[in-house]
Parts: structure tokens; C-alpha cells; sequence
């Protein structure tokens, strides 16, 4: 998967090999930031389809995939179960706090872990982990503190690219593509 | 119509006049792979006004129009009964098995199909098909299997954009540009 | 308001100064062409304050301002009402017909109304009317009937900036701006 | 906050010092512009949750926020209340008046307030106030009489822009950020 990890550098791509689990904010990575209300009280939020198509194969090959968010929101409840994450925080206050939690649960090293955030309240844990990521849109002071900022902007594939690059840098990627042409 | 077949190679044009077909994915094609969701069950997903507007001319021309997508969606079934497609098939998990079945069904060859999709589920489909189609947006890993990668992004006009493009190869899209000023 | 004039060519601007009328389409104009569904059977478009603000102002200086929509929909309806359009046709095959009824109804000559439209349907009325628009994100083949292609696309503004053109070449925009200067 | 700074001017940085008040319109500001309608009379409008985020960090540094808005909609006001603004005012039709009202209730002069508009309504108060802003979309008479304009467009920030540069000009949002690294 040369045209895949030909956009990152080798410390990233060194980075990214050893990754076992993918944890993600929402607001801002998963979606565009965007917050749609009516005028009834109801919320609405839009997601990717690129994002969720990608996770199955993630869990497949051991990659545990979850999300903690800030807010509490019953959309953002129902496209990580949608999702099947493997596990998913909502209305956090202290991201740092979970994240060591998760790390216990599942026996897990800074370096098994990529965290992708987008601002301030994301940062200690995209500084922390061992692969911490923004998507292009973050701030510029938030962006100073990821390995990777993404070439996607949040709500257009930022978990994606980063499965993208945690898959192909193991050599999984390839395997993944050829498996649809054998389905017959 | 020189202004729409100058943005493609021969090759392309020459596979596009061979067209009887045009079939697309939903997500990520019609809409540009979002999914909106709000807090009480019911999802939204945007389409595209431009590329309605060509599929009663793509039929009226005897090109068969349809799609195959891999979610089920009540949003998407009622914009393909709007669309008055010729067939849609809907939470389909292989493309190839559907794509042969319409094969037989409207005894087509692999020449007359143009198939458009974004990803990787659509790989084989695009790869069998006489014109295989993605959008500028498809991961690069999908956009190398594709006979034509569309200057449309998903929701911006793809299925419009293969349809000009199939029906300006064949000379008819002058006729149906000027068949608008014959009108009174 | 030398700022707005300097983008226009002096054709354009000289065809601006003769409009009594300005008449749009909706699909593709007041919007991007987005079209949004739920699973319901509920239907969504995103309109844009900009074109809003500026209606008023035409009106009081005597501009006829409408719409003619080759869809029906409640929604188009709803936003048309709250515009105050002088009309509002809904659901038009043959838009021409419209458009000369309109002028009949008015005593408008065609050099005296801008049109503005996106796609085939509209080519006719555009060639007829003395300022043919089309937004930025037009197909090629209908760009090329326009006497002017808006620098905006579609639901970001084209009517505003329609708006803007004419009220500019009257020497009248200057004079609303300064308006808002002296109310206190 | 070099990376924030450095992209504004001495003066703008000088006036943003001085600011003891943000006040916003809110279409074309905290949004992109868009109204979304459906069918049945309910109205919908996207925010962006990097504008929330920064809101009660400024109340906390003594900094007040509010909205003056020309329209009446019970989904700005539902925003409104979630933001938890110092203010807010709803269907003003004279918004200088608004703000010669807000100036003498909290004591503050022109020089302490940042304005941030984006339309002919909003001209005398951008002009009035300390700091007046408007989007990178707003239209080119508009921007014309701006203090500031933004590098953000409607919806994509620009509370958010505003903010940080007010923030980092009185060097509070470096010691903002820190605090998110002492939480544990």
C-alpha cells in the first residue's frame, strides 16, 4: 500500500505499526463540529460513512476501536453503537482519567495507542498516547502537539486515514483490499 | 457537446459510447458519505438535485439506470422509487452476486455496464464493469482500479457527470440540450 | 460601490441597469441542490440569509422579485412565503410559458428581467431574458447560454450577489448601504 | 501564542487587548448563513461546537458574551441558552440601539467591545465597536469596514477566531491550554 503510506513520514508509519487500539473524540473528528438543532429540542449530528466502513475490518484484525466524548448526546450514543466500538465514554470531563482506565482494562502501553483529537480538552491524551492525531482543521495550538495531523478535516475520513495508516504500516491493508476481489 | 467529452481521454470516451447501463452505490455516490442522524431514531441523508434531473433522459435513451448498496436505508429506498430507477437492491453484501444477477437478467455484457463506486466493497464491480467509476473523493486505494476517476466529488454530481459523459459519447446530449428550446 | 461593479464586465453591468425583474429557479440557486430526506417521508432544504436580506431592498425600489420551480415542494413553498415574492410558481414543465405569462402580467420586455438558473430546464428562459445567470457551479453546456456566471455557487448566495450586481448599477446600493448608517 | 498572534496586525492585536466584551450576530456568524427547512414548519441551523468551547473559558477571564440577532428563532435562542451567554437578544431590528443599551448596563465603552457581524445590519455597530469583525465571507462592503477580518468563514469558528485572538493578545490562552495538561 505504497500510495498509502507514501504521505507519511517514517516516524509516523513507525509509530502507527505498533497501535492496537484506535480511540477517538467525536465532536470535531467524527463529524465536522457540527451541531444541528430544530426549533423542538431534538439534535442532530452527520457522520461519514467512510469512518464506519472501515471499523469492522479494525476489529477483525485485534484492533480495539473506542471513543471518548465530552458531551452527552443520544445521536452520538447511537452511531457508536451502530459502530460496534468496543467501547465508548460519553460526557467526559477528564479524557486523561479514561484513558488510564482504558489502559488498565485492557492492559495497554501509551505506545499501543493512537488518540484522535481535535482541541484543547483533547490534548494531554494526544500527547500521552503513542500516536497522538488531530484532522486538518484542528487549531494550529492543538496541532503543535500531534504526530500526526491528518490530511483529512473532521467529518470527511479522519478515523479513517488513521486505520488507513495503522493498517497498511502492519502490512494489513493489502490483504484487506484483495479479500473483495475474492468473494465469489 | 466538445465542453464535456474534452476532460476525457479517448479510452474513456471510447468505453462510454459502448454504455447500456449506468449503475451506482448510494453512499458516498448520490451523497457525499453522510449519514445524519438525530437523537429520536431517524436518519437524513442529502442528495443531489442535478443528478435526478439526467435519469429520465439517460432512460427515455433506453440506458438502463440502478443501484446497489451495501446499507438499508428507508431514506435511500424512497429517493430510488423518486428516481424512478429501473432496479435497486439494497443491504447487499455481495455486489458481484447482484451485479451478475442484473447481467442475466437484462442480458448484458460486462462492456455495457458503467459501474460507480467508492469503496472498497465496490472494487470488484468497478474492476468488471466496462466503465468502472469512483469519485474524486474515493480513497486512493480505490481511485487505481477505476477506468475514469470523476471531477465530481460524491453528492456533487457523480451519477450526472457519468451520464453526460456516456450520453455526450454517444451524440445525444446536444439533441436533448437543444430539445429544451423547442419547447413552445 | 466600485468594489462590487469591478468584478462585472461593462456588457454586464449595462444589461444590469435595464432590470425591473429579477426571477430565479430555486433547486441549485436558493440551494445547492441538496435535497434532504428522512425516513419518514419528510422533506429538507438548506436556504441562505444572505439571499434573504437583500429582497426587501428590491422591492422598495420597485424591483419585481420571483421564483418559477420545475419541483413542488412544501418546503420551497414555505421559503417563497417568507421572501414575500411578488410570485412564486411551483411545479413548471414549461418554464418559458411562465416566464411569458409573467411578462404580460407585468408589461416586462425580456430586457428587462434577469434569470437566473442551473440546469437545461432554464436555458431557454436564460437566453430570453436580458441578464441570463447561471451560479458558478452550472454544467458547463448551460454556463456557456449565460450573460453572466456568478462568481457564487449555488445556495451561497446567487440572488445576493444578482441582487447586488443590479442595485450597483442603478447607483442604488450605495444609498441602502448608508441607510444603515443614519438609523438611530 | 506566536502561532495565534502572528497572523494579525499590531493594531488589531492592540485593539483586541483592550476587549472586555464579544458580542455576535448569529446567522452568517455562529452559522454558514444556512436556514434548513422541511415540510412541516420546523426550522433547523448548524452550529459549531469550536465556538462552545471557548465561551466559558472567556466568562471565566471576566469576559462577557452575548448575541444580538435581527431574526426571531427559537433554535437560536435554545443555542443561546446552551452557551450560556452573558445576553441575548432576539428579532432587533435597530442594533446599534441593542448595543448603546448593553454598553450603558455593564459600563463599558466602544474600545472594550469586539463586534462581530456579517451584513448591512451590522455596519454601525462593527464600525462603533472597539474591535469590529466580520466572517471572510461576509460580502466585500461589508468587509470594508471591518477591524478584522476573519480567517474563518460563517459556522467554520469565528466566535472561536475571535476569541483565541482576544485571549492570546492579553496572554490568557496560553495558560488556558496549560490547564489542560494539570488535570490529573
Amino acid at each position: 500500500m505504497e500510495e498509502v503510506l507514501v504521505r507519511y513520514s517514517k516516524d509516523q508509519i513507525q509509530k502507527a505499526r505498533k497501535i492496537k487500539a484506535i480511540i477517538f473524540d467525536v465532536d470535531g473528528v467524527l463529524t465536522d463540529g457540527g451541531i444541528i438543532y430544530d426549533n423542538v429540542g431534538n439534535e442532530f449530528k452527520k457522520f461519514n460513512v467512510k469512518d464506519g466502513q472501515i471499523i469492522s475490518h479494525l476489529k477483525e484484525q485485534g484492533i480495539l476501536v473506542g471513543a471518548i466524548t465530552g458531551r452527552k448526546s443520544a445521536v452520538v450514543k447511537r452511531r457508536c453503537e451502530e459502530l460496534k466500538l468496543n467501547f465508548h465514554f460519553h460526557g467526559v470531563k477528564d479524557k486523561l482519567a479514561v484513558y488510564e482506565k482504558i489502559k488498565a482494562e485492557f492492559s495497554l502501553n501509551n505506545h499501543d495507542i493512537s488518540y484522535i483529537g481535535d482541541d484543547i480538552i483533547d490534548l494531554q491524551v494526544i500527547v500521552e498516547s503513542g500516536l497522538g492525531v488531530c484532522p486538518s482543521d484542528a487549531k494550529l495550538y492543538v496541532q503543535k502537539y500531534a504526530d500526526l495531523i491528518c490530511y483529512s478535516a473532521g467529518g470527511s475520513g479522519v478515523v479513517r486515514e488513521v486505520a488507513d495508516l495503522v493498517l497498511a504500516s502492519k502490512g494489513l491493508l493489502e490483504n484487506i483490499v484483495k479479500g473483495y476481489f475474492s468473494r465469489t
